[in-house]
Order: C-alpha cells, then sequence, then structure tokens
C-alpha cells in the first residue's frame, strides 16, 4: 500500500544516514534509548496517526468549529484522536522519565509529530499548542504554578494557548494595550482583547490555560513593557481542584480559509473586571519568555508546513502512477493506450520539484530539531552554546522556507491531478488550504525576513553565520571531486559566495545607520539565504546517497537514484536563480523603497 | 470612494492612450460608435456588474449549487443578475444591430466583461458559457438551428455550455467514448458521459444548449474522428416552442476549492437510450470547430484570471492604506503612532508584484481583443491574417501568463492582509480560491506549453513569431535614447535575444524529429515566453506614461509614475530573472525527461 503521511524509507534515511541519530543513544540523557525505542516511537505515532487523526481530516474541514452558546463547538472525532494521542504520551516525548515523559531527543519526537501535522493539522493544533504553554511554564514558572497548570497538562487534563495578537495590534506586539492590575492576593486583574487565539476554546480538556501578553501599570513603553501571565478559563484552587469560571469570555471564532478543524477565537479578558491572572516570572521580561515558545513555535510551524507539503506529494505521486491520460508528443498512434501521466515530462517535473521542495525542507526541520538536542545534550558548553547558535540562525529560515515551498508544493499537487485536484473530493486542495495559513503565524514571512537580515546574520559578530559557512564548505569538500557530486557542488559554491559578499555590503549598511535601505529587499535576502541552506541541505542528502549507492546497496538504488536526481534538480534549476535577486540586494535597489502610495 | 472591480483611470489609459480604441470607430463596422458610446457601455457595465454581481459573490461560494431532484438548485440572487446582464443587452455585444446586438468591437466587449468578472466570476459564468455555444452555432449551425437554438439564446432564454471532457479521458479529447448513432430522421442517439461541465445544469432560462463532442460510428481514430453536437436539454419543436425533456441527466455535482457559484455537472447523455442530438457542420470537423469557441474561452480564462487578481490588488491596496501597524526598521520610538503598512517596503514589494503581474496582464488580454478585432475588420486582407497569426500565437500566453502570475498576485494579496487576508471574513482568499481553476481548465498550464512550443511558435514558418519580434523592437524602438525609458528597454531586448536563440535552438530539434527531447521543458518555454510578451507589454505602457508625462498632465502625473514604476519593477526584477531558465532550455537539460518512475 502507498504511504501517505511520509515515506518511511526517506525518515530512516535522514534519521540514521543523514543525521546520525543513534550517535545521540551515546549520551547520558537518551542511554536508554536505542533505534529500537525510536522506530517503536515513530511506529506508534504512524499507527495513532493514521487510526485516530488522518480519517476525520476531511470532515474537521467540513463541519468547522461552531460557536454555541458562548463556547466552541467540535465535532466528536477530535476528542479520542487527542486523547490518543495524550494516552500514548506525546505531548510527553521529551520530558524526563521521572515526570512519566519518554526522554526522547527533541529530534525523534519532531519525527513522531511530523505523522501527526501530516493526517491532520487541524486537530494535532490543540496538544502541540499545549507543549508549548506547558513548557513556557516549566521554564519560567514558580513551583506553585507548575503544580497547578503544568502538572494537569502533564497529565493530559489541561490544554493551553498563546494569547499574544490584539486587533489594533497585529504583528506589533509592543502596541498591545491588555493591562494588567496587581491585586491584592498577589494575583493580577487583567483587561484586553486578543484575536486569532489558536485552541481559544473548545471542550477537550477539564481547563485552558492561556498564557498571555499584557502591560503593568508601571510598564514602559515597547517591547520592554511586556509582562506574561497565566489565565485559567477556569481558576484552580490549592488542591488542585477547579474553581470559578475565570472571566475570559470566547467573543467569537474566526472563519478560515483552511485549517478549519483549529478553532481561531476572538477572547475577551475582564469584560466584568474580574478576570485573574498570575504573572510568570519577572515583570516586562514576558517577551523574552515568550520568544522560547514562539521559537519552538517557529520550528513546529516549518515542520508543519512540509508535511502539509508532503502529504500533497505523496498523493500526486499515487495518483500519477495511476492515472492515464494521453500520449508522448512522439506518440502520433491514436490508437496505442493512454500511458500513465507520470510519463509526461511537465509532470515529471512537477512532481521533482514538489520532491525537492518537501524533502529539501524535512531534511531542514529535522536538523533543526538535532540543533535543538546539541544545544541541550552536548558534553561540551561551547559546543552547545554554538548548535544554540546555529539554531537561533535559521530559525527564520526553517520557519519560512517551508511556508512558502511546501505551499508551492501543494499548488503543484493541486495541479498535477488537474480538474479533480480542484475539487474537494480529493485532499490536495485542502493541504493547500491547510498550508496557506504558515506564511502568516507565528511571524509572517516578511517579519521573518528581518529578523534573519536585521538581526540574526549579525548577532554576535556573525558567529552563527561563520559557522554555518563552515559546515555548508565541509560538505562541499565531501562532494569535490566525485564526478556524481562535483556538479552539484559547484552551484551551492557560487550561491554561497555570492550570498557572501552581499551579506556583508548589507551589515555594513545597517552598521552604518542606513537601516530602512539595508533592510529594504530583506524578503528576497530571506529567499536567497534559504536556498543556499536547502542547498546545502540537499548537498548533504546526495553525499549520504551517493555513499549508499557506492555500498551497493541494491535494494535501496532506486531510493538514491531518486535522492541524487532531485539534489541536481534543486541545485541545477532552483540554486542558480538566486543571482539575480542576490545582485538586486547588491545594487541596493529601491525599486519598491521609492514607490509612492500615490503612484499605485 | 475606492474602486473594487478595476481602475477606471487605468482602463482609459489603456483603450485610449495605449490601444487606441477610438481609431476602431473609423472602420465602417463601428462607424456609429465613438468614445462617448464606448463609455456608456463601460458605464453601464460597471453599474449591473456592482449592483447585481458583487453583493452575492460572497454567498454564492459559502452556499455552492444543490443537487435537488435531479436538478442543480441555486441562490436566488443569481437569476435577478444574469436578468439584468441579458437586460442591458451584453450576451449580445459585438453581435450585428440588426441582430438587436450592439455591434462593440470585441476590445470594447472584453472591457465590460471584465467587470463581471471581477465582481463575481462564479455567477457571470452563466451567460459567459453561453455566448461561446451561440458563436459556434452562428459561426458553424445550419439555418435551421440558429432559428431554433441560436436565436432563444441571443433572446436571452436558451443558455449553452461545451460539453467536452470524460472521466477516463480529460485533456486527451482522442480519447473520448461518447457515441453518435444515425437516426431515421436526420438527428443522432448520443450515448456517453462528460464530466467537469460547467453550467451544466441550472434553473436560470427555459433550456440550455449543450455543444457536446462525440464520435459517429465510421469515426477514424483520435481527434480526426471528433464530430460535434447540439443537444438540447429540452428539445425544440419547428415552431421553437418546447417540446419533451431530451435524455440528459445531472448525475451530479462536483464540489470545487473556488469558483463555486457556478455548477460543475456531471452529465450522462443517453442513460435511456433516446438522448437527441443534431450534427453541427461536417461530420469529423468537430474538435476544429470547437476550437473557435475554445480559444475564445482562452481569451475569456485570461481575462478572468487577471480581473480576479485585480479585484484582490485593489483590495489589498486599499487594506494596506488603511491598517496601521508597527513602525519602519529606522523607527525606536515606540510612543510614535503606528504606521499604515504602505509604508513598509516589504508590502510596498507585495503590492508593486501584484500592479504588475494584474496591469501587464490586463494590458495583454485587451490587446488580444483588439488583435480579434483587427482579424475581422481590418481594411487589408493581409493585415487581418497578419492580426490572425498573431491572436494565434499569443493565445496560449493570453490564457496561461494571467492564470499563473495574476494568481500569484492573490496569494500576495492575501499576504498583505495577513491573518485577517486568511479568514472568509476578507474577500481576497476567495479571489484566491476562485482564481486557482484558470491554469487548470481550457486546457492546463502544460498543454498550453506544449502548444506554444510544439506548434504555434514554428507555424507559417514562424510567421507570427516574427512578426510578434518586429513589434518588441518597435516599442524598445521608441524607448530608446529616452534616459527614464532607455533602463528598462536593455532587460526586455536581452530577454528577447536571448529567446530567440533558444526558440531557433528548440525548432530545430523539433524539425529533426527530437520531439520529446525539444518539448520536455516547454512549461519553462512558457514562462520565459510569457515574461517577454508581458515584458514589451510595461515597456509600451511605459513609453504612453512617459508620454503623458512630457505632456505635463498634471493631474495624472502620478498615475503615469505609478506606471513607470511598475514597469521599471518587472522589467528590472522579473525579466532578467528568466534567464537560467532559458539557459536551462538551451542545454536541453533532461534532469525531468531522465527521473526514472521508480526513483520517486
Amino acid at each position: 500500500m502507498s504511504e501517505t503521511l511520509l515515506s518511511s524509507r526517506n525518515l530512516a534515511f535522514e534519521l540514521y544516514e543523514v543525521l546520525d541519530a543513534e550517535a545521540l543513544t551515546r549520551r547520558e540523557r537518551f542511554a536508554d534509548h536505542s533505534r529500537g525505542t525510536f522506530d517503536a516511537a515513530l511506529d506508534t505515532a504512524r499507527s495513532v496517526a493514521e487510526k485516530y487523526f488522518a480519517p476525520h481530516n476531511r470532515k474537521g474541514d467540513e463541519e468547522e468549529p461552531q460557536y454555541v452558546d458562548g463556547a466552541a463547538q467540535l465535532i466528536p472525532e477530535v476528542k479520542p484522536a487527542v486523547e490518543a494521542f495524550l494516552e500514548a504520551g506525546f505531548h510527553n516525548a521529551t520530558r524526563d522519565f521521572e515526570q512519566g515523559g519518554m526522554q526522547l531527543p527533541t529530534l525523534l519526537s519532531q519525527a513522531c509529530f511530523a505523522h501527526f501535522q501530516a493526517a491532520n493539522v487541524g486537530s494535532a493544533a490543540y496538544p502541540f499548542l499545549t507543549m508549548g504553554a506547558a513548557n513556557l511554564i516549566e521554564s519560567f514558572g514558580s513551583d506553585a504554578q507548575k503544580r497547578r497548570f503544568l502538572q494537569p497538562m502533564i497529565e493530559g487534563r489541561f490544554f493551553g494557548t498563546m494569547a499574544l495578537t490584539e486587533p489594533h495590534a497585529g504583528s506589533s506586539l509592543s502596541d498591545i494595550r491588555t493591562r494588567a492590575e496587581p491585586a491584592d492576593n498577589g494575583s493580577y486583574r487583567i483587561r484586553g482583547n486578543k484575536i486569532f487565539i489558536s485552541g481559544g476554546d473548545h471542550p477537550l480538556g477539564e481547563n485552558i490555560v492561556h498564557m498571555v501578553l499584557a502591560k503593568l501599570p508601571d510598564a514602559p513603553p515597547g517591547v520592554k513593557g511586556i509582562s506574561l501571565f497565566i489565565v485559567p478559563k477556569f481558576l484552580v484552587n490549592e488542591d488542585g481542584s477547579l474553581g470559578a469560571r475565570n472571566d475570559v469570555t470566547l467573543a467569537g471564532l474566526f472563519h478560515k480559509m483552511g485549517y478549519r478543524g483549529t478553532t481561531s477565537t476572538a477572547l475577551n479578558f475582564g469584560d466584568q473586571g474580574h478576570c485573574v491572572g498570575y504573572l510568570v516570572g519577572q515583570p516586562h521580561h514576558g517577551l523574552a519568555y515568550m520568544f522560547q515558545m514562539m521559537n519552538e513555535a517557529r520550528i513546529g510551524v516549518g515542520m508543519g508546513a512540509v508535511m502539509l507539503g508532503y502529504a500533497g506529494y505523496l498523493y500526486a505521486l499515487d495518483y500519477a502512477r495511476q492515472r492515464p491520460q494521453g500520449r508522448l508528443p512522439d506518440g502520433k498512434d491514436a490508437s496505442a493506450p493512454q500511458v500513465a501521466i507520470i510519463q509526461h515530462p511537465d509532470v515529471r517535473r512537477m512532481l521533482l520539484a514538489q520532491k525537492a521542495y518537501v524533502e529539501g525542507a524535512f531534511d531542514l526541520a529535522l536538523y533543526a530539531a538535532r540543533l535543538v538536542d546539541d544545544s541541550q545534550t552536548l558534553a561540551d558548553a561551547d559546543e552547545r552554546r554554538a548548535a544554540g547558535e546555529l539554531l537561533d540562525l535559521l530559525t527564520p529560515v526553517v520557519k519560512s522556507w517551508p511556508s512558502s515551498h511546501c505551499l508551492k508544493a501543494n499548488e503543484l499537487a493541486i495541479q498535477v491531478l488537474g480538474g479533480h485536484g480542484y475539487t474537494r473530493e480529493y485532499p490536495v486542495e485542502q493541504y493547500y488550504r491547510d498550508n496557506r495559513l504558515n506564511p502568516i503565524h507565528e511571524g509572517t514571512h516578511g517579519i521573518q525576513s528581518l529578523d534573519l537580515l536585521g538581526r540574526k546574520v549579525g548577532q554576535n559578530g556573525g558567529a552563527a553565520l561563520k559557522q554555518l559557512t563552515r559546515l555548508i564548505q565541509a560538505t562541499c569538500a565531501e562532494a569535490a571531486g566525485h564526478p556524481a557530486l562535483e556538479p552539484l557542488r559547484a552551484p551551492l559554491e557560487q550561491l554561497l559566495g555570492h550570498l557572501s559578499t552581499v551579506t556583508m555590503a548589507l551589515l555594513g549598511d545597517l552598521l552604518q545607520g542606513e537601516v530602512n535601505r539595508g533592510l529594504a529587499n530583506s524578503a528576497l535576502y530571506l529567499d536567497a539565504f534559504g536556498h543556499a541552506v536547502i542547498g546545502w541541505r540537499w548537498l548533504e542528502q546526495a553525499v549520504r546517497a551517493q555513499r549508499g549507492l557506492d555500498a551497493g546497496q541494491a535494494a535501496d538504488a532506486d531510493f538514491y537514484r531518486g535522492k541524487l536526481q532531485a539534489a541536481r534538480y534543486f541545485l541545477t534549476w532552483e540554486v542558480p536563480a538566486c543571482h539575480h535577486a542576490l545582485s538586486l540586494l547588491e545594487a541596493r535597489d529601491d525599486t519598491c523603497l521609492t514607490m509612492a502610495d500615490a503612484w499605485f
């Protein structure tokens, strides 16, 4: 049977041939693990995802959450699916054994989660959001807060959200207006309105713990005046039992293009003046705390975008193999049987592009997860720090590149299916609609580009960028001289060289205070940088695939040849196409900057 | 008030400054027309579109047609809208005065139709499909057929469809299986199944006239064995009164991603064995006839794609001007007011790209309509033929380029609106979904690319291509030497030169029988060719805008400067990016061709 979520052969290639997951088992934290326990977790993820999540993916889209009497109602299939996820313990995949967790590396937990994102991103979001909120309390909450709010999340009884966006502020968090007034008992009274809060209401658990950004009365202006609060839907007594309903109101639901299974809510805090919140950590440090959650979330968004692209690719591939239509241009005999559409070069182009996008981005998302592990569990402190810095640099790419290119893969999947792809009788149009959220939430594409060029690239004297450059050069050195790999290496080195020149020039602008000029075309920079990174990951995959081929693993020869051909597609079709954008950056092209509002 | 359908200033620019619509009034057929009658028709189109079509655009999406008791039910708003369209006589816009038509040039009729496509493409499709069917009967039907089927269409009582696609054949028309057996009375008995028939059932008129492709018993194999039949939903008596229900059954409705207002139907012909059809023209010539309708339809699809992009652009532009959010990168004062998002360079980039795509494609679609007029009403027969040849060459571009790039514009419009753009509370996500059909129907993108490179470019010894090249060179010559235009001319000439080299090489392959090799990357060729054509149209617009500026029309200075800036965006950002694809074509890159099925 065809695989529908992801290719398990490709996953094994990533984990055991490219990213050396087994090496992690030699670290103390993962010493109880082995390839066997890893594979068992992956098998469970696949089977829970296939059995409980995939079957209602379309229904969750067709019958989106309803606002009934001030609450959000979901289709009945969501609850047993989420319960199966919790039952299997995936929400505690990386948590300590003592806490009841699986103590898995993040690399493995992300690989497990990927199955749920491919199967049903709308339902999977509920536990995913909860994990983010739980990790935030774990890192920055007090012991009492952990007992009352984190523990029930670990037990799968409470859910969580992150509540940042406000109607008038959107991406501009420094402009939020939600206020927190100190109350007598050390708690706070919260008042404000939030929108686009995913999972802001649902009937899946006993309680929902909102992680809310708000401003204290003495807050300095801007992002330095934002604090973080726990605001539960139901108050929680000292003994852990549920208290009264807190003053958090579901004001309404948004009706989205896709991703419909996840409630997107407008929440009012303190309409009645008695919304209770609890300060997390220090006053005015809320945004820094939230960034931990957002960085995790951005990697999660990247992987989610990959998996929607991946599911679409696998469906289109299967369809193209089954569906007969037409003949090749040189086949003039109209009475000859029709060929499968995968025989048409243009269909192959569309499939090869999808493969290059989704398998390239999948590798990057897993590589980022591996960096999380390295930043936490490498023996050497300097190496841990270096891994963290590289992860920081790559985060905007991990979030953005899959969000734009795996979306493009979804668009190509629709095209492969033609008229059928355009109907809701087939799944690919929903994958597109679901994926269209990813370039928007958790920081838009434009915001990620400012983060990359305006902050990450120059951080610590460019230390992370230098590290990345060395890693890319090392892969190029491995490829050098091999006849099959040499033609793939050259375009990557050319792009890297051009990118370095441009980076130095733009950082120069920023250093000289020419901020608007230097950042004017940051979106072009993000795209070119992303292509260099994905190009590197493809060359890395090609090196490993060639190694597999050279080792004469006959059963896998087709798999490895496909890898090499997709690498060739990406490195010779896509990578060289970036030079024009880099030239525009190099020339400080001001076409967009100088377009006056009145001229439109 | 902001305009929501299209910019009337831009339309006037196109008609009267770029395409010289007034010159048409000096031709005999249009002698009764003037700029005044043209503008009156456009005003009527705008007002009917705004009043009757735009208001239910969202509702038509939310409440899609329902299958009830073997018939398709529509929301009640469609019928009065279509009646207002018919009442105003737009379905007869180009028809002779004696037939009750407006005898307008196609240039003007397309400009009128554009308003309806922007307002509500789902409802507008019903009269548009009817016009296509009517024109087919007018060109190839017998006098009796015209009396019985065309005349009621002209009177607005009957509707029409084109019924080509079959479940097992899709784009491969040579494989259709619908059969037509001669009956005693000169009619035929039709038997077969068609899918994706737009407007295949609805309650808008007295009757629906299906133009059906089917094969006669003695048909040779392939496309040379296809005949065209009139198959009415209700039989029509000699006196024009309706007879019995014909044996055409609505088997079901497709549920689409967008374009939901238009029924997409599965039709069964002859389930009961008594489906009556009437042969149009000669046996086995059906596909040639149908191509007249398809060529018209392809221009219509191109314009429809433009207008969905256009409506999205105008909405995003208005939103970006109104919506405050954040500050520029150099604005460090968090207490300063937020700026309108149009101030952010990346938002300007997204708006400028949309403007470049939709106004460039709008110009091309109108230019193609002007070529229809030239091919029919120029005084000189050779010039008429030349215009027809050029139109033929450009048709795949007119269909495809807007379908891919104005769709991209819709994607950017969603991004400009951010989270709001992703909700169904705003119109832009629907524009994307509606537009996503356009690269699929009336010949997919891949099929258009084979038509362009495999047929059109080399036709008549490349006569049309030579004509196009001369026209582009003439525009370049007009731009040469002018300081503002010179930087725009150069990239176009470079692309044209590279394209010519590649074209010669690929045509050489085809002449030598290397068909699969020559056509392997035809989609890349279509994209590059399309960019050259749109680049030319932008240079043409820039020349006219510069003329307007030089004439010192102060009130229009902003408009002209916007045109020049959009031309600069397209010619310096987009046009030079095509060279890499041309290099792949030149090298006969076989990455897609050699990717084996088993390697995926």
